[in-house]
C-alpha cells in the first residue's frame, strides 16, 4: 500500500489499484484483475491483500487506475512561521484548489538547516527564505500552466491577507520547480550523510498536526536539550517523517557517528516510546507509509487493541494456516 | 459500500470512510475509528467490513472524509447519437476537467421515452432534445460558477468540433439544473409506474461500455422483438442500470401489469443469463452498487471463480464461525 507525495491527490496504492492477481498460500491463483470503479459482489479481497506485506499471498499482477496528465503544473516554496500557519495555508489551498492541489510538503527549519549543512548547493534555491520552516506547494491544472499559476497566486494572496506567510517563491521554470522538489527529496539523504538518526514515519489526523508538533517538539526539546527535530513530510495527509538527530557534536565524521550511535543506543527506545505514545493517544498511526515488517511488528502489537490483533490473526490463520507466507513479519 | 451519481468524483463508501467501529460476531467491539489518510499498520479490516452486507459484523460508527463544497456548479443536457459518442465526450470531459467533472449520467432514448410517457411534466426540460440519448453532465469548480460554466462550455465546444453531439442545453438557473437531475432521478419511478421490469445493476470497464451496449442491445432486440431497453446510469464509472421492459401492450394499467408479469415469468431467467454472461465475459460486475443479498447470491456464485469463493468462505468462517451474522446473504 505504498504512498508518497502524490497521495494527497491520487491516493495510496489501494486507491490506485482496481484489481490484482494473487498466488495464495495454497498455491492457487486468484484472478481478481478487474478494471471496475464499482463492484459490490463480495468481500474486498483486493484491499485485504494490498498492504498485507506478503503475509497472505503474493501479488503477481495489477490493474492500475490512470489519470490524464495535467497540462499545467506550478510549484512554490512558502515560508511559514509555525506549523499552525502551514495548517491554515493547507485549508485555504484545499478550499480554493480542491483536487488541483497535488503537493503540500512541510519542511521544518531544522531539516532545512541539515540540508544546507550537508548539501549547500541543493539548499540554495531557498537561501533567501532561510531560517524558517517551508511548505512546498504544487498546483496542477488539467488545461494550462497559466491556470495553475493563477490558482497558486490566489492561494498565496489569500494566505498573505491573513498574515499566514512571510515570503513565497514561485518557480520560474520547470528546472526551478524540479530544484524545489529536489530539496525536499534530499532531506533524507542529508540525514544519512549526517549520521544515524532515530526515525519515525507517523500520521495523525490533519486537524491534530499543529497540536502534535507543538507538544511533541516541546516535550523532546525539554527532555533532550540540543536534539534536532528533522520533521518533513506529507503535511496534506497528516504524514510526518518525524526524525530525531542527536545534538550536534564536534569532531570529524567518524567521531560524530560514534557519538550519535552512543546517543541512539542510550535513548532510542525512550524516544520511540514518547513519539509513538503521543501519536497513538491522538489516534494516529506509527507507520503511515512504510508498513510494519520486523522493525515495527512488536511496537504495533503494543498499540493495537486485542480485538484488532485477534481479527488480524483470524484472517492470517484462515488464509495461511501453515504460516508459510513471509513468516515473522507484521504479525 | 454504497455509491451513486457522485462516485465519479468522490468515490464509493469505502473511499469516503476513513475509519469504522464494528461489533464482531463474538460480540467484541473493534474501535477502528481512525481519521487518517495514511496508515500501514495491518490488514485493511475497514474495507473488509464495508460492503460485507453485515455477514462479518455490524458497523456501528464511522469517520467520514469531507470535501470543501464547490462554489460553482454547472449542469448540461447533451444529446448524443450513440453510446460511442458519449464515451468520447467522457474522455474529453475528463481530460479537460479532471476532478471538476462531478457528474456524467447516460439516459438512453428508450428510458427518456418512458419518462415522457409516465411523467410528461418531468420530461419537459428535454423536450427540444427528444428522440435521442442524453448525457447529463455536471462540472463543479471550487471557486466560482463562472469558472464552472467556462469549463463546461469548453468541453461542449471541443465535442462539437469533433462532431460528437447534436445539441446541448446548459442549465440557466439552479432550478433548471435541479430539473435536469430530477429527470434522471425519475427514470426508475417512471419504470415502476410502467409495471414490472427485468432489472440489472451492472458495471463493465469504461473502455468496454460502447461495445457492451452495441452488442447487448442487438442481441436482445433480435431475441425479443419489441423489448424496451431502459438503460441509464453512471456512465463515467462504467455503471449501467440496464433494465428491460416487456414490449408495449395495449389495454389499461391492470391488463398491462398482467401481460408484463407473464413476460417476466417466461423470460426473466434467460434475460438475466444473457446480460450477466456478457458482463462477466467483459470482466464486469453483475452488481455494481446494490450488493448481492439473497437476490443475486446464487447468480454471483455461478460467476465467481472457485478460488475467490473459497477465499470469501475462509474469511467468513474465520470471523463468524457459527454463521450467525446475516445468514443466507451474499455467501
Amino acid at each position: 500500500n505504498a504512498g508518497g507525495t502524490a497521495v494527497l491527490r491520487y491516493g495510496n496504492a489501494r486507491e490506485l489499484c482496481l484489481g490484482i492477481e494473487v498466488v495464495t498460500a495454497q498455491g492457487d491463483i486468484w484472478d481478481g484483475l478487474r478494471g471496475l470503479r464499482k463492484d459490490n459482489t463480495g468481500y474486498d479481497l483486493k484491499d485485504l491483500f494490498i498492504g498485507s506485506e506478503g503475509t497472505l499471498g503474493f501479488i503477481t499482477a495489477a490493474v492500475l487506475k490512470l489519470y490524464p496528465k495535467p497540462k499545467g503544473v506550478m510549484t512554490a516554496l512558502i515560508q511559514v512561521d509555525q506549523a499552525a500557519h502551514a495548517l491554515s495555508l493547507l485549508q485555504i489551498a484545499q478550499d480554493r484548489c480542491d483536487a488541483a492541489l497535488t503537493g503540500f510538503e512541510y519542511m521544518s527549519a531544522e531539516s532545512l538547516a541539515l540540508l544546507a549543512q550537508h548539501f549547500p548547493e541543493t539548499a540554495r534555491p531557498a537561501q533567501q527564505l532561510s531560517g524558517a520552516s517551508l511548505v512546498l506547494m504544487e498546483v496542477s491544472h488539467p488545461l494550462s500552466e497559466a491556470a495553475a499559476v493563477a490558482m497558486l497566486e490566489e492561494v498565496i494572496e489569500a494566505a498573505q491577507a491573513e498574515g499566514l506567510l512571510k515570503n513565497a517563491l514561485l518557480a520560474e521554470s520547470m528546472a526551478q520547480a524540479k530544484a524545489f522538489w529536489h530539496m525536499r527529496e534530499s532531506i533524507p539523504l542529508a540525514a544519512s550523510e549526517d549520521g544515524p538518526h532515530v526515525k519515525h514515519d507517523i500520521a495523525v489526523p490533519v486537524s491534530a498536526l499543529n497540536q502534535f508538533i507543538g507538544a511533541m517538539d516541546a516535550e523532546l526539546l525539554s527532555a533532550y536539550p540540543g536534539i534536532r527535530i528533522i520533521n518533513f513530510g506529507q503535511f496534506g495527509d497528516g504524514n510526518l517523517h518525524y526524525n530525531l538527530a542527536p545534538p550536534p557534536c564536534p569532531g570529524d565524521a567518524a567521531a560524530r557517528r560514534l557519538a550519535y550511535q552512543a546517543f541512539i543506543d542510550a535513548h532510542e527506545t525512550d524516544l520511540h516510546r514518547r513519539v509513538h505514545d503521543r501519536v497513538v493517544a491522538m489516534r494516529g498511526s506509527i507507520s503511515a507509509e512504510h508498513g510494519l515488517g520486523q522493525l515495527r511488528r512488536d511496537e504495533a502489537a503494543r498499540y493495537k487493541s486485542p480485538v484488532e490483533r485477534q481479527l488480524m490473526q483470524q484472517i492470517k490463520t484462515a488464509l495461511d494456516p501453515k504460516g508459510i507466507m513471509n513468516p515473522g513479519k507484521m504479525l
